[in-house]
C-alpha cells in the first residue's frame, strides 16, 4: 500500500503538534504516513511536544524514508511562514493549509499516496487567503469534480452520514429529495462494506419530529424519505426507517445499526459530539474530543480528525493526538479494501 | 401544600403500573399524592406489579385519606373500561386517559391540586376517541387558555426549553422570531428560579449550523436569535448564545448552563434522550427511559414522564417507576416556590 498522506492543517494550530505527537506513538503494523506541509513548522511542533523525532524534508513523496524516529515532510513551495504566530488567524498561515489540501487531493487522484488524512484548518485564515471554501470537504468536492459528497462523522461504532450539511436549516430541509436521501444511503451502506461489514444494518432517521407522526408535522417523510428506503432495499440493502430523530440516536448509541442516515448537519452532529467530546466547565476547555470524518463519494479516500484548530491551545502540547490516530486508522481500513 | 394530582394516562398502557411502583417506594418528606382515573385499573396494575397497596375510590379530591400502603383515586365518571385491553389502542382508554387530563386540569386551575403529573397517553387512541390534540401540552395550553407554552425536558441537571416542538422542521424555522426565542429564553429563566437556582446561567442554541457561521449559512441568528438574546441580557437575565448547536450540547452535557434553549423539537430532544435513555438492542426494548417534561408558561403546574404508553410492555409489570418519580420531584419543588 502506498503511504497516507497526513495534511498539517493549518500551520498555527494544534494541527502540527497532534502530528508529531502521532508519529512518536509506537506503531501498529500497517501503512507508511508522511506530511504534507512545511518542514520548519513540523520541527517547530516537534520542540513544542518534545517529543525525540527528526524531520526529513523531501521534494517528492517518492522521497520519502520511513526512517524510525523520522518524520517526511514534503515540503510545499512559496509559503510565507517566517513571521507565523501561534494561535493567530492569517492570510499566511490559511494559504499553507490550502496548498497541503490541494497537494494531497493531487498526489491521490495520481495514485501516489493512498489517502489523504487531515488535520484541521481555520476557515477565516482560509478565506483571508483568498480560498473561499466552507470547509475542507467542498474543497475535496471541487479539487476531485465530485458533485454528490457525503460526510460520514464516526466515533467508535457509532457512525452518521449526512444528507446535507454546510446549508442553513431551511435549505437542509430543501435538500431532503428521494435522489438525494437515496444516494446518501448508497455511500453509507458502501463506506460500512469497505469497513469490513458484510451486509451493513442502516437506520435512516426522519427529517421532522416523531418522523411526521404519520405526516401531522411534514411531508418529507412520506414523499421523499420512505420512497428513497424503499428503492434502497429493493437494491438488496437491510434498511429501517424513517425513525423519530430524537429515540433513534439513543438507540444508534447502544449499536442498533452499523450506520444512521441524518438528514441534516446538527441531527447527527450533535449525537457525535454528544458521545466524542467531554467539555471542562472549570477551565474552559475541552478535556477530550474524538471522534473521525470521513468524505464519501470522492474518487480518492479523505478522513480527517473531526475537531477545529483550537488556537487557545495551539503551542502548549496538550492537544490530544486520538482523533488523528483514528482518522489514520480509518484511512488504512478503507485504504485496504479498494 | 395541596397534593400532587397524578393522572392515570391510558389505562392500557404502563402508566398504571408505575403509578403503582411509584406509590409502593419509601416517601421522602413531601406533598400527598392522589391519582386521577379508574379505581379498576389501578387495583389491576396493583396486582400487575405485585405491591402491598389498597385503592380508596374517591368521588372528589378532598376526601383523599392519604393513608400508608393505599392509593386514594378520584374515580372519574361514565368510563368504559370493561373490555379494557392492555397494550391495545382503544377509544374508550383514549378516552379515560383524555378525562383525567381534563379534570386535573380543572382542579388545578381551582386551587384544589397543587400540581398535575401526568402519565403517557396513546395519541392515537386520544384521537380515535374524538380528542385531536397532537399531546399533553397542547390540551394542557387549551383548557388553561395559554397561547404561550414552552416545553422543558429535564434529566438530572440537564435542562432544555423548546422554542417550538411538534410542527414540521420547517415550520419551526419560521416559529424562530425575536418574540419567540425571547419568550422562551424568559419562561426557562423563570422555570429555574422557581427551581431555586439564584442566578441562573442560561445557554441559547442557534437554529442553523455552526449557528450560521456568521451568516453564511442562514439569517436567523442575526435577525432574531441574538436582538432577543440582547432584549433578555437587557432585561438583567445571563445568556450566552447562540452557540454553534452541535458542541452546544456536549457543553451542556458538562454543566456549563442551568438550562438550554434550544430552537426546535429534535434539537433539544436528541440530547435529553441521549442522556436519558437506555437501549438493548438484543431485546429490542428499552432497557430504562429516564427523564421528564414540564410546561411552561401554563397557569399551573405539570410535569410529566418523558416516555410513552410502552404497549409492548404493559401487563409485564416491567416499566420503570424512575421518570414518574423525578416527574413528581420536580412538581414538588416548583409547587414550593409558588
Amino acid at each position: 500500500m502506498k503511504p497516507l498522506a497526513i495534511t498539517m492543517g493549518d500551520p498555527a494550530g494544534i494541527g502540527p503538534e497532534i502530528i508529531a505527537k502521532a508519529f512518536a506513538r509506537p506503531r501498529a503494523p500497517g501503512p507508511q504516513w508522511l506530511v504534507i506541509g512545511d518542514a520548519g513548522v513540523i520541527e517547530r511542533a516537534i520542540k513544542i511536544v518534545n517529543v525525540p523525532l527528526a524531520v526529513h524534508a523531501m521534494a517528492q513523496v517518492e522521497d520519502a524514508r520511513f526512517l524510525p524516529q523520522t518524520i517526511d515532510v514534503l515540503q510545499l513551495p512559496g509559503l510565507n511562514l517566517a513571521h507565523l504566530q501561534l494561535g493567530q488567524i492569517s492570510a499566511a498561515a490559511g494559504h499553507a493549509g490550502f496548498e497541503a489540501i490541494r497537494v494531497g487531493i493531487e498526489l491521490a487522484l495520481a495514485g501516489r499516496v493512498a489517502a489523504v488524512v487531515t488535520a484541521p484548518i481555520h476557515k477565516e485564515a482560509l478565506h483571508l487567503a483568498g480560498h473561499h471554501f466552507p470547509g475542507h470537504t467542498e474543497i475535496f468536492a471541487h479539487y476531485t469534480h465530485t458533485p454528490d459528497v457525503a460526510m460520514m462523522l464516526a466515533e467508535g461504532d457509532l457512525r452518521v452520514v449526512h444528507v446535507s450539511t454546510h446549508v442553513s436549516l431551511r435549505k437542509a430541509c430543501d435538500c431532503v429529495t428521494r435522489e438525494r436521501v437515496l444516494q446518501t444511503i448508497r455511500l453509507g451502506h458502501a463506506a460500512c462494506r469497505q469497513l469490513g461489514i458484510a451486509s451493513p444494518r442502516i437506520g435512516v432517521a426522519g427529517l421532522n419530529p416523531h418522523a411526521s407522526d404519520g405526516g401531522l408535522f411534514g411531508t418529507e417523510e412520506r414523499d421523499h424519505i420512505i420512497p428513497a428506503i424503499t428503492d434502497a432495499r429493493q437494491a438488496g440493502m437491510n434498511v429501517e426507517g424513517p425513525l423519530p430523530p430524537d429515540t433513534f440516536f439513543a438507540k444508534a448509541l447502544a449499536g442498533a445499526w452499523d450506520i444512521c442516515v441524518a438528514m441534516y448537519h446538527d441531527q447527527g452532529h450533535i449525537p457525535l459530539k454528544m458521545k466524542g467530546f467531554r467539555f471542562d466547565v472549570a477551565r474552559g476547555t475541552w478535556s477530550s474530543v474524538s471522534g473521525i470524518n470521513v468524505s464519501l463519494g470522492l474518487p480518492i479516500i479523505r478522513t480527517s480528525v473531526d475537531h477545529g484548530t483550537a488556537f487557545d491551545q495551539a503551542g502548549k502540547g496538550t492537544a490530544s493526538e486520538e482523533s488523528l490516530l483514528s482518522a489514520l486508522d480509518y484511512a488504512h481500513r478503507l485504504a485496504a479494501s479498494r
